[in-house]
């Protein structure tokens, strides 16, 4: 269990981007939905298929210059069982293309429970003796809000794999601070709290990068927080968010990287998927309007950082 | 937005009880795996169509004496896209019986997103001008770590329809004090401090027996914080995990109750599902074995109870 890989996908496009894959209709050119509701009928089943067309042609456009992408289980259980069958089969076209999947899923839960959403976003699942991948993702979004229960069956589970974690510290909504800017008994803060567990989590699944396999979640909108995190959590790697759509710019992620430009891959969902709605490009242009988009980031980024590595 | 439906069924079973259907292949009998295996593979979709008919066994066999289902996401994710279908038709099954389905998933997002997760579990989405329900869930379980940004788009979705939400505040596991009984600020642990947004969020949406649309979810295994937050928050409904398999009792979970016997349902998974293993029954007669379990629960709620209402 670690990020080697994921490091190393950044290592060799030299860029610190994980494209998020959240797609809604709305953001789906016409021609896509009406082939797909052409052949799939104009229900969950053809909305699920124009969902899976659409993060082909990104993937197709984004996999030898950006290393990673997030799909966000939401926009998918949104249509249905249909919909989850299109997130599988994203994961399953990202890792043809050799790209290193987070599933954003924010999963949380105990015991047994937890170790069943360990294998079935990270591991394998056995029935009567055949075993099966049931998403295959490479690494998992977690909430961390019932403490080590809810963590150890993860890492449990993928120390055997080389699979990753990224526990939620501090989010980048405007709310966050409601409960995780509180400051808790020592005068540390709730989010604090959760990211000292972190380093302590990841000991056990530490890589050849000098990082474990249990991240965190930080927002780009709270650059001082950061700042501070990134200090005191030299073994933890970051993931993201809150990154163009929802303001946070290339000088405020920053300090979410180690001196070497590692430490850190930061997330863009809508500037890289709805660029060709933002840019004003046709719609058949869509793919080549992300790249564009993720290009021009991957520069911005890569203009502060230098050379990563 | 409330839980009248859920309550109503309370009171006509006189049972506050929801069962959880958390089926792992292991917990389900030889016979049905058998003949699934047989008529859909030994793989995923053989596996999934197990889960769906111990389901819709243990449902025939309850659903006139409990109220409520809790499917338990994880279980079915574990099993793939496949086991997604089978939480969909566990749900619309348990419907179809006039159960109330509680989908635990625990989620958790913000924005667009947590709506997209509401559309999902407890709404309708449009496909090109036709409406669908993805899962058709009657309430849905949520993790508040990201403060009201992540709960007040369930409340906006939701207040058109008949549905509640049950916020994670003091959970049933070893673990929960790590974070959730840290003292903040004022005093308070971070759990109250959860517990006093669920009062707040719920302002809205009461309902007509003075329990709102946002519930808390509170162990049976903390029955001291049972006691304090039944106190504190009159108008919060409880989803109380943690009896039986995980040590609480009747005596525990009496406090989650007010003085008429409404304010909270009691879960019991393996407890009901897993009877016919523990009980030394034959497999055929699982779902006999799961209402036996569910009778003699409710017999020693109520016999602490009396009567509901």
């Amino acid at each position: 269990m670690s990020f080697d890989r994921l490091i190393e996908g950044i290592l060799r496009t030299q860029n610190p981007t994980v494209a998020g894959l959240d797609p809604k209709l709305s953001y789906i050119p016409k021609s896509i939905q009406t082939a797909c509701f052409a052949q799939y009928g104009k229900n969950l089943e053809g909305a699920a298929a124009a969902l899976l067309e659409f993060n082909k042609g990104l993937i197709d456009a984004l996999y030898d210059i950006v290393p990673a992408v997030k799909p966000q289980c939401a926009y998918y259980e949104m249509y249905g069982w249909q919909g989850v069958k299109a997130l599988h089969d994203t994961i399953a076209y990202a890792k043809e293309k050799g790209m290193f999947v987070i599933t954003d899923g924010k999963r949380n839960d105990i015991g047994t429970t937890m170790e069943a959403y360990a294998t079935a976003h990270l591991g394998e699942v056995e029935v009567d003796g055949a075993w099966f991948t049931p998403f295959g993702g490479d690494a998992l979004t977690v909430n961390g809000y019932l403490g080590s229960d809810g963590i150890t069956p993860l890492l449990t589970i993928c120390e055997k794999q080389e699979k990753g974690i990224f526990v939620l510290v501090k989010t980048s909504n405007m709310s966050s601070g409601e409960l995780q800017n509180l400051n808790v008994n020592g005068g540390d803060t709730v989010y604090f709290t959760v990211a000292k567990h972190c380093e302590t989590w990841g000991e056990t699944t530490m890589g050849k990068y000098g990082y474990s396999g249990v991240g965190a979640v930080v927002g780009a909108t709270y650059p001082e927080q950061l700042s501070e995190l990134r200090e005191v959590l030299p073994t933890t790697f970051f993931l993201v968010p809150g990154y163009g759509a929802q303001g946070g710019g290339a000088d405020d992620v920053l300090p979410a990287f180690d001196p070497k430009g590692l430490g850190a891959v930061i997330n863009s969902s809508r500037g890289i998927m709805c660029a060709w709605q933002k840019k004003g490009f046709a719609e058949q242009d869509y793919a080549k309007a992300a790249r564009e988009e993720a290009i021009r980031m991957r520069d911005e980024l890569v203009g502060k950082l230098g050379t990563i590595g």
